[in-house]
């Protein structure tokens, strides 16, 4: 809660709204805990989660990921009964999106202000004012998507995001529409996003091991924890196996000085988790966690003991849980593959 | 079939009956493929697993992780309708199955034959003799189990499995019992796996990048493919983006020559898939897999169009989908994580 609050108020300071990510916590009850900060907007990373939160009331929904035309009858449906952006990088998808998708959606252009994972180059102005002239009333340009995804690798945050501001408000002042801005480390550190109209990031509900090591949060701040039940101690190599694998954290790893981090363990309190690390996720198998610690935090840990996992990647290991607990112990529902 | 046929076959021939591990497709679906090749026998790598595959009517099952106690009520209820086989490897984890687990259960105790992630030291003769000695009514001891797991880091896997069978059936001359031994690449390479008394794996019945890059398989023997939507084309860099990312085919990746390979790319044909590698999967986020390609590949792939992914490892990739389909388009049913 405090982690939402704290993005709600930067967004108030920095002038824009927020539209949070729910691809972290992939929950329609968590998403409700936004609601109280105002929080009226939300982004989904797949047709089929903003299809689940269309169910359950969302009626402003982006799905930031590149118009897939394979499904544009979903598409349809959500927009029947919710303000439904879709994501266009080229006149193939803006032709399909306007062939094949039934009812009005707006649709924002996607940037590569310096990922380089998807979007048009921003000096390809041929193609960007293209897209916006063909602009229609049943597929609408409504304005500049971001994600500057290599905040993630480099120290200087405000550079990147003063870069990204020059490029995407030249954009807005040539063509109009809204500037979309969403990476987590620069919304999480920067205090002020001045200039961005919608804050779209997300992870920042639950952080994780990957923050902490970038500095968007600190370890307190980490909102999610997989508790994990001590199996096999194996003090002989100070190491303990876990019941915490690939299938509950993802193999998402962090390197730290050589050594590979796939989440750091802590021990678990009665309404949560303490924030001093006891041991590190070395290796993980399909079921198996395989943690590192001291000889002598072995020592007092005994079979079918509970350690907590911080995870190294929240979004993913929420994605594999079938549902969370609350630290009160309530069951929180989520999205279900089925 | 191909896979479970050639498999069944080793068993035979192997004087072996064959307990495969259901932790690659956890389909009951696909479980009952291997009936008609007189399979009985199955093994899980999780307690809800195993009770997933009861429910399915399979009523001889291990699970082949280590023993936790806070799943012991669920371990007695599976007990009540199927035999079922627990793994033990320390006194304190005999001592809390037979405090715990109300219905009779077999336990094997696991050996560690190399991998070093669990299991005994198999000179603890000490240690095994006394687990063996306790062995009660309730909790009987059945043999040793090894899961040799440097098989996928090694290439003699001839000399791992001969190392093995000499320290396995060692114990079992001493202390009486059954060898269970499993690892995919060794059950798949090797033309005899006698002195085995069950194999175990389970990977052969999908397949994956993994063990083709180990030689435990052709790519003409991998059995099952995502088919991912091309989304963005950014010939540019050699690259296609398709929506297939870390949710759907995991974060594992294995190094080729220093490129990582979180998948390959293949053409789709009408019931199936082309065995011609035509990309690689070198990034991956949450709903993206970035394929590098050649020029004249990519020009002739437009938005919308399905490619196929073989992902680098199947277990992980199957368990992360709701479903899957025939190459006839019958839906196959699999664990719901909910």
């Amino acid at each position: 809660m405090r982690n939402i609050l704290r993005m709600a108020e930067k967004a108030k300071v920095s002038n824009a709204y927020l539209r949070p990510h729910f691809k972290t916590h992939h929950s329609a009850e968590i998403g409700d805990w936004f609601r109280q900060y105002g929080v009226s907007k939300c982004t989904a990373s797949s047709v089929d989660m903003a299809k689940y939160f269309a169910d359950a009331g969302w009626n402003d929904i982006t799905i930031a990921f590149p118009y897939n035309p394979l499904e544009s009858e979903v598409i349809s449906e959500i927009a029947q009964s919710a303000n439904l952006n879709i994501l266009i990088e080229s006149e193939e998808s803006q032709r399909l999106a306007n062939e094949l998708v039934t009812d009005p959606v707006g649709f924002f252009i996607k940037i590569d202000i310096g990922t380089h994972r998807t979007g048009i180059d921003p000096s390809n102005l041929e193609l960007i004012e293209s897209l916006v002239s063909e602009s229609t009333d049943k597929v609408t340009f409504k304005g500049f998507i971001g994600h500057a995804g290599h905040t993630y690798y480099t120290p200087d945050i405000q550079k990147i995001f003063e870069d990204s501001m020059k490029t995407l408000q030249e954009l807005k002042n040539k063509f109009g529409g809204i500037i979309s801005y969403g990476d987590s480390p620069s919304c999480s550190m920067l205090d002020d996003l001045s200039g961005v109209d919608e804050i779209r990031a997300g992870n920042f509900v639950f952080y994780d091991w990957m923050q902490v090591g970038i500095g968007s949060c600190k370890i307190e701040d980490i909102g999610v924890c997989l508790a994990s039940p001590v199996v096999a101690p194996h003090p002989e190599r100070n190491e303990v196996v876990v019941y915490g694998g690939g299938v509950h954290l993802s193999k998402e790893a962090v390197d730290e000085n050589g050594k590979k981090c796939f989440g750091k363990a802590v021990r678990l309190s009665d309404n949560g988790w303490e924030h001093e690390v006891i041991g590190n996720v070395k290796k993980i198998s399909q079921e198996h966690g395989i943690v590192e610690m001291d000889s002598e935090t072995i020592s007092n840990l005994k079979v079918g003991d509970l350690i907590g996992i911080l995870p190294t990647h929240s979004c993913l290991a929420a994605d594999l849980q079938g549902h969370y607990y609350s630290t009160e112990g309530e069951k929180i529902q989520k999205i279900i593959k089925d």
